[in-house]
């Protein structure tokens, strides 16, 4: 059985971290596999991307079997391969949403909080917990405050605390909680609901996003204009368009 | 009947978009004239203005009669066009509160999330549609971005569905509100408690939040230091402390 | 009885602004006071700080018999003097909780919001008062904005009107309250949880946290890789790890 599975269905694709003995921990070559599995289905016409997990956490992190007396310069490599996957989920053409069914930790909640979207179950928790040992959670934090306010994130990273799955959703973390029974359904639905449309226009949409979140409100508009103005030239802009004022269903460019 | 409405009622001056038969979309004509409408209200001793709709939609956005087909040129100067509205509002010295009763959608949520505050009607809803279509919603996301957080905003974005008032109340988008009934009554109230002060200072003060909403925490101080010291030297600075020390009411000077 | 108390409890020091004669406003040698008495217990071995106050209300912030009449340059100074305050509150190593009984304004509010967390009563409220007078909070602005959601800071900026600490809670700017008999035992309690671990790494963590919090996804990543991989060679890093690994209670390096 291989450590991550993939399986499309329809127009998605669900990537499984299937490593549940290791509690998903995120070793170089399980990281590595992502990112290829990842790069892969981003290569293929799926208009979603479902991260899913097997065993009884989603993510642990980092694997401590790899780390513990690791070198300087092995463990900046391995985080910087960590990252990587982190800028190829946001940067496949596919809408990726996470499905966590349980505990996330660690570069696991990193993992999380870098789809695009979350759907959580009920049983899903949220944490950072290097702030409770020896070793501060540095880079999970990076995707976590990116998504939450301050003091929240300030609480998560010092207390090393799990946060619920609706706390996560109050806080902004998390898109929708459901019971566990509920969670492949919700989560399909959602995807759903973030796929339709254009696929080459929803692609440029999401891409363009992360290009623009974190330019201030002026320069957001300088970029977003000239993506904006370009994308009107494409055939889906003006199908899209065309069919509104016809009132007619859009038929989306191949 | 003008396509713009405004009417001036004590410190108060109505903005009021009246092309409810287009759906208040913002075609470059429309979009001038409110531009000119603000400039023009911002040049009165008005303390406050409210940006009202009429008709069954706030505001839809773009009019596509405009866009379909429209040359690269054309859009990136609409859009332009529409960005100076927005750079408008959160520029003139009276403080800004949309009264959204109905749905606002692309640019017409925009629109509403560029105003300093909003005030809504249970019946008013925000959607950046564009996800679901064949455009994507770009610029819109840009005012919409600056105000929720990254999870919320790419839900909004990608899916283009429609969010609550009471939801995006949770997200922060909307300050307030009620039902449809008191809907002029709560956002004149709020008006009348963000217009209360010096009227000098406020506007210095709304206009040097958005100079520095965008900095790092660091650069906001070392520039909302200077604005600070420097406005300690108003005549309204000085007559604020004496009054408190004095335990009388101010008297702001015109 | 000194303006600022200082007391040592096991591995907590608690400051008290004890001036309640005068609110708890921010002069500047109290300013000074303040500064000075984090300055020293960020020496010492403590591993968490209490930011407490005496008296009906937690800080009024700057002392209008100081500012009235004060020249450009006198001003500027004072907000750099305490600009300092908050700078220092946030770089020493130990964990720094609020413990706000009641209201804080203004500067008051900004040196509530610019602690690691904050604890309030539901006695508790935040404001900040510039907006309604004559002299904006800009000052105050930075701490709030970096907290909360923009429209929510602009609310507060222009009305200045008392946000109670339910609402400061559910906007993100408070992370605990509760009734105000309870107030010292969750102020210690969620300190306790924020210092656990290693106290270095927490440090680290804590230090690191500001210096990432206002950056782009991808400069913190860069900025975190390294602060992550270097601190993986530490002797609590590996510690960590390996009582991790070993299934042991971890023996923190002093």
């Amino acid at each position: 059985m291989s450590d991550v599975l993939v399986q499309r269905d329809g127009p998605m694709t669900t990537i499984t971290m299937n490593r549940p003995q290791r509690r998903n921990a995120l070793s170089r070559e399980f990281l590595l596999t992502l990112t290829e599995a990842f790069r892969d289905a981003g290569d293929t016409d799926a208009l979603g991307i479902v991260l899913a997990a097997n065993g009884p956490v989603f993510s642990a992190g980092h694997d401590f079997v790899d780390m513990a007396g690791a070198s300087h310069a092995d463990v900046r490599s391995l985080l910087q391969t960590c990252t990587e996957l982190m800028r190829t989920i946001q940067s496949v053409p596919q809408i990726v949403v996470a499905r966590v069914h349980a505990l996330a930790t660690a570069a696991g909640c990193q993992l999380a909080s870098t789809c695009d979207l979350i759907v959580a179950a009920e049983t899903a928790g949220f944490a950072t917990p290097g702030g409770k040992g020896g070793w501060f959670c540095h880079t999970p934090m990076v995707a976590v405050s990116h998504n939450i306010g301050r003091k929240r994130a300030m609480e998560m990273a010092l207390t090393g605390e799990i946060v619920d799955a609706r706390t996560a959703q109050e806080w902004g973390l998390v898109n929708r909680v459901v019971p566990e029974a509920e969670l492949d359904k919700a989560t399909r639905d959602l995807l759903e609901r973030a796929t339709q449309g254009s696929p080459r226009s929803k692609a440029l949409g999401k891409q363009a996003m992360y290009a623009m979140l974190d330019r201030t409100e002026q320069d957001a508009y300088a970029y977003a204009i000239e993506v904006m103005a370009a994308s009107s030239q494409t055939p889906e802009a003006q199908e899209g368009m065309r069919s509104f004022l016809e009132k007619r269903k859009p038929e989306w460019p191949a």
